[in-house]
This record gives C-alpha cells, structure tokens and sequence, in this order.
C-alpha cells in the first residue's frame, strides 16, 4: 500500500517523540508499505514565533509571517528524517515546495492550487521514506512561501495524499479517534471506528478538535480515505471515508454542543424581499462569522423576526452593528444573548429515519430543557438552549439515542 | 550609497536587538542609501538545532541538516523585515533562494557560485530595504537546500555586496573592530581604523573571530571593502580594505597567538626527495590540518629533520601516525610537545622594512624566551615559544612594535 501519515504538534513535540514517530514510520515501511509522512511544527513552536512576531510590530504583514512560520515544519521535517535514518532507513526530508506544493498567493490563508508530486513518486520509488513539511506551499508564479492557516498540516496531508494516488491517509493526533461526544461530559462517549465525510463536516466543534475542517472538505471532494488515530498508541482510529449503507443505519452518529455562541434578535423588521440579504452583506463585510440564522414570521404577523448567532467573542461588535443596521430597517428592536449554547444531533441516517428532530425535542423538553432556537439541515438538527443546561443535554441526547459504549446503535 | 549591512547572532538575539537593528537600518535609509540587510540566526538557535540533531541520531546526513540549519536564519529574516516594516519603512524578507544565492552540493559547507540578484536590484529600486537570510542557499540543478559552513553569514553578505555592486559591506557583531591585539592581555590594544586583506586572513586567530576567513578570501578576489564595527555602539569600526600606501608606513599590524597547537617532530630523516611529500601526503588523507611546517638539516648534516603543528585536539591521532610514518622511512625518532604557543606579528609593511623579524627575536630573548620554531610568509612571521610565555611575549611584542593606543605607528 501507499500510506500517508501525518503527524501534529503534540506527535512531534520533543526528541523522544520524534523517535516514536520514527519506529511507527519505519514499521509501516517494513510492513511492506510506501510511506509518505507530513509533519507539523513542534508543539508551541508556531505559537512561540507569533509571539515574537506580535512583539516586535503590532501589525506584521502577511507575507512575512508566512515566511517565519514556515521554518518550523522545517526543523521537524529534517528531524524526522534524519530519526527514521537513525534507525537504518533511507528518507529525504522536503520542504512545501521541494514537495510541489503551488498554491494560491493568499498569505496565511492560502489556498493549494496544484501539487506536482513527481519528486515524491521518484523518492519512493527509489527505496526512501519522504518526509513533507505540512502547513506551507509556494505561489507558482513569483516563488512567494504561503502557509494553509490553522490546522493547515492536515490539508497538506490530504491533498497530498490525493496527488500521489495514496490508499489511506492517517492522521496522527494526541486522540485516538472521533467520539459520540465529548468523554469529559459523557464518560460513556464511544469511539466510532467510520463517520461519513459529511458528518464530519456537521460534527464541526467536536471534529474540528481532531481534524481540520478544509482537509474534511478536499478528502471527501476526492474521496480520499482518512484515519484518525492516536500516535500515543496503537489503537485503530477512526475511519473518515464516504457514506456507505452500514452507516444509514446508525440514526444519530454524534452529539456536538458549542459554548461559544452569542445570539441576536432582530425583531419587527418590515416583512419585505431583500431584508436578510441587506442584514447578511453588512455583517459578511464587517468580517464576522455567522453560524445560525433563522427567520419567523413575527407574533403579529406583520413583520418577521431574524436571529443568528455569532462567536462570542465578535457579540459586541455585531450587537452594535446588528442595531445600526435594524435601526436603517425600521425593526421595533434588537436584542442579544449570550448564555446560551448550541447543541446539535448528526447523522446520515437521518435522511431515511423521520422523527428524529421530533425525538430530540421530546428529550430535552422532559428534562425541562426550554429551545430557543431551532435550526436543521439534512443530516443535522441544532438547537439553542440556556448554557447552564449544555451538559445535561447532551448526556440526555447521547443516552436516547444509544450512544453509549456497550449500546446496539 | 548602496550599503549591504551584515548583523551576526549576538546583533539579533532577541526582539530588542531586533528593534535595534531595524533602528540602525532605517537611518541608513534615510540618510539616502539603498540597504541590503544579511542576517544570521538568532545566538544560540544554530547550536539548539545541531543538539537537537545530535540527540536524534549520532551521524546526522549533511542534506538534512541543511534543512534544518537553514530555518534560524528565516525567522530572524522575518522578525527583521516586520521590525523594519513596523517603524514604516518598507522592507521585504528574501530566503537564500530567493535571493538568487546559488552554490554548490556539498552539503554544510557549499561554496557560492554565482548570485543572481535580479530580485534583490528589482526590490531596492522599488524603494524596500532588502532582508536576506544568510549562511545559506540553494544548488542550481536540482533545488537542495545549502549552508555555507560556520559564520557563512559573513560570506553571504560579502558575495552579495559583490554581486549587486555595493559600495561597502558593513559587518556588525558584539566587537567594535579588529584589534592590534587580544584587548585580554594588553589593555592598551589599539582598535586599527584600517587592515588590508592580507593582514586579516594572516590574522587568522585573531581576525577569525570577528570576520570569517573565506568572507576575506573572497573580498579580496572581488574588492568589496568590508566595515567591521558593532551593532551595540556608534563606534566607527576598521575597514578591511585593499594595501595602500598608507598602511606599509605601520611596519607591524598586530600581534596574534594561538594557543591550540601542539608540535610534532621527525628526527633524522633520509635526505631525499619526496619524503616531505610523503609524510604531508599522509597526514592529509587523515584528515589532519597542518599549521605550520619547518624543515631542517639535521645537525649531523646528513639526515633532514621536518617539524609540524597540528591542532592539541588531533595530537594523539596525528603523533601515531607521524610515528609509522618514521618508522617506514627510517627516521631515527619522533617526539611531540604539546605546550606550546604560536605567536605572530603581521604586517603589510615587511615587505618594505628589513629587520623586523631580527626585532622580533631580539626582543623575546631579552625576556628570556626561548624560540622553538621559526616561520615566515612575507607579511608574518611566526614563532613558536614555551606555552606559559605567551601573554609575556604579545606584552613585549605589542610595545616594541609601539602598538598601544596614542603611540605613534
């Protein structure tokens, strides 16, 4: 087989370490296995060189703290060579763009255009382990370092997995797999050993901890077979792969809850054409992120009522502009909230299972659990509560949907 | 001007430093010149990296390490261009291959091939300071990372000063110039405003430490005149320049020692053609460095006595295998002394002064130093004298040759 592994911060952390990742890599090697491994920079390392850069100007420009923070998947990938070397093995360290990786020239954000894995396929084939430094690219035309933003390693991995025609794609983490749900709130949460690409997606808050939401986009894109393990043991992880029959059977795969979340109200906006898009541009223009949103039909029936959610961290910033723009609109209000959490069921068996919303409203609403706000999409139902009841509500949600470790899903 | 400024570890050790530096570049700017700025990694990183190395695999490969070494530049490339750029000056940070730095494949000690600076002409025109990492580059054919051996920063900066035809490379370190002597033994050691080229490699000791001798070698070959001076000061520094007239009417430069060698001896050696060729031959291919080499007739007029010094650390490989190499040619013995220092006067104006070195000998003998060996080039001569005279003999030398500062040269 032809196997990428990538390996996180926490895998790579200090010399030991390395070494682990070492004897894993060269196992799989005399397994019989090519072996391509992406590496992130050593834990705190990336952090560590923002800082410096925070330091010394308030405001660094992009093109430069590309450029710094791509020397320290530098250093762990010539580590990690020079580790599986250690143990008698031929490797060859590449950086991003030794690798071909052409991205577009959005500094810190960018995007991977091409990947021209000739010299990969040429190490491999000549008996080498090739060792990738993740997270960095280069722009095709001018020669510029980018780096893939947060998490940009996992990307890496994927999309070169996707190039050289890869078997699997294993991503190594300080986790052994995705859970129902969080194990701190639910000790019965249960490692799943498949997820569909698309849950993944929905599973955002619990999946993104593990795996980062643009390299879920690209495998599931180019249906590229992702492991999530941990490289702290052997266990098997969990495998991310596309929708196959086995998994509609499984009605709810996972329960996620976000505490970050503030929610505002627009209310008695005139009930016209146009509204929501005037509301939506004004806010996408002044960078906020919004994850809910949803409109009514006002209790007079006259107007409508919207109300979306954002980080909790951006509530003072978009109140005041949610209240500028209401204002403009002639609403009768605006009001914010923010002890509120969200709390969501996912599933791809919801597509050919009715009444799970229904189930999740009965739940909540037994244990005294009061909705604010509902929201569905095809494979997930969200809904806002009061955050004092976040815990309560997903250890109800993962027992009623059978969840737990030992349970027949 | 155009103006390539040189900063070495100590100069960038931290965001201070940085800030610093990025201080004096922009005034250099404003003044009216183009900069170029070298920088090497920040003090300490390099030695952290090869220790890192070192505990993950005791025989490292050059092309990894390479890899690995070359990213302490990058981050104070970065954090310098951000400095620069946060005081409002425009600045854009190159990589070694950016810069167009194109070497050879002999990993950890690439030589520089040629330069192209296109890039760098282009960037200067449009009004940035240029930011460059040093000690490193990139081989022409197939895109492998380089370094240029220790202090290749230095090297770095004169090549590109070269290359773009600057009109003087400022090399800042943690001294203010290159002195008469080791301030550490005399105290009135003169800075000297001016050295030639020659002078400074012949300094070898002494120089070393403030500039790296192949960034001298090549200098001279290319005529860039080279300002060594501090970062942490004003002080105008020296300048190493070519030989004028100026400089032959100072008959001695300086003093210089070098407590490092150890002398080995082969007694009563056939006088015959090729044995010194056989012997060096010899000692070549273990890879031993030679410093000095002396030649007699024997006292009994007709066997040849050869001296050599090699550096302490290599005395025990050296004197076994300066032993068989007696015993193959029929000498009559072979000892060695280990505590011994080299003390050197050089000067461009020897060539032009006679009795200078009878000075030198006259003076250690009134001293009661005795002189074990004897060398000379044309603007050095070298003696080799009991080691627990040394600071006695550079004390006697440095006032003889009235090097203290307000002597008249």
């Amino acid at each position: 087989m032809l196997i990428v592994q990538k390996y996180g911060g926490t895998s790579v952390a200090n010399v030991e370490r390395i070494k682990a990742v070492a004897e894993r890599v060269v196992r799989t090697a005399k397994q019989g296995n090519k072996v391509v491994v992406i590496v992130s920079a050593m834990s705190g390392e990336t952090d560590k060189l923002i800082n410096l850069a925070h330091q010394i100007s308030p405001n660094p420009s992009d093109r430069e703290m590309d450029l710094l923070l791509s020397s320290g998947e530098r250093v762990t990938t010539a580590l990690t060579a020079l580790a599986i070397e250690a143990l008698g093995h031929k490797a060859i360290a590449l950086t991003g763009w030794q690798a071909g990786i052409i991205t577009d020239s959005v500094h810190t954000k960018a995007k991977i255009e091409r990947i021209t894995g000739e010299r990969v396929i040429n190490a491999l084939n000549n008996g080498y382990i090739v060792v990738i430094a993740g997270f960095q690219g280069i722009t095709g035309e001018d020669g510029e370092i980018t780096t893939l933003g947060r998490g940009g390693s996992d990307l890496s991995a994927v999309a070169i997995a996707s190039a050289i025609n890869s078997d699997l794609c294993e991503i190594y983490t300080d986790v052994d797999g995705v859970y129902t749900t969080d194990p701190n709130i639910v000790p019965e949460a249960r490692k799943m050993e498949k997820i569909s690409y698309e849950e993944m997606l929905e599973m955002a808050s619990l999946g993104a901890k593990v795996l980062q939401t643009r390299s879920v986009e690209f495998a599931m894109k180019y249906n590229v077979p992702v492991v999530v393990r941990s490289s702290f043991s052997d266990n098997p992880g969990t495998l991310v792969t596309k929708e196959d029959k086995d998994m509609e059977k499984v009605v709810v795969s996972g329960i996620t809850y976000d505490k970050n979340q503030a929610k505002i109200t627009l209310i008695g906006l005139p009930d016209k054409p146009g509204i929501a898009a005037k509301i939506f541009t004004d806010i996408a223009k002044a960078n906020l992120i919004v994850d809910m949103i949803v409109q009514n039909i006002s209790s007079d029936g006259k107007s409508a009522d919207i109300s979306f959610t954002v980080p909790k961290t951006d509530i003072n910033k978009a109140f005041k502009l949610a209240k500028d723009i209401a204002t403009d609109l002639g609403a009768v209000n605006a009001i914010y909230r923010d002890d509120i959490s969200k709390i969501s069921i996912v599933g791809v068996g919801m597509r050919t299972h009715s009444g799970v919303a229904a189930q999740m409203f009965d739940n909540l609403a037994k244990h005294g659990i009061n909705i604010l706000t509902i929201s569905t999409s095809e494979i997930k139902v969200s809904c806002l509560i009061e955050a004092k009841y976040t815990e309560l509500a997903v250890r109800v949600l993962h027992d009623a949907f059978g969840l737990a470790q030992g349970a027949t899903a």
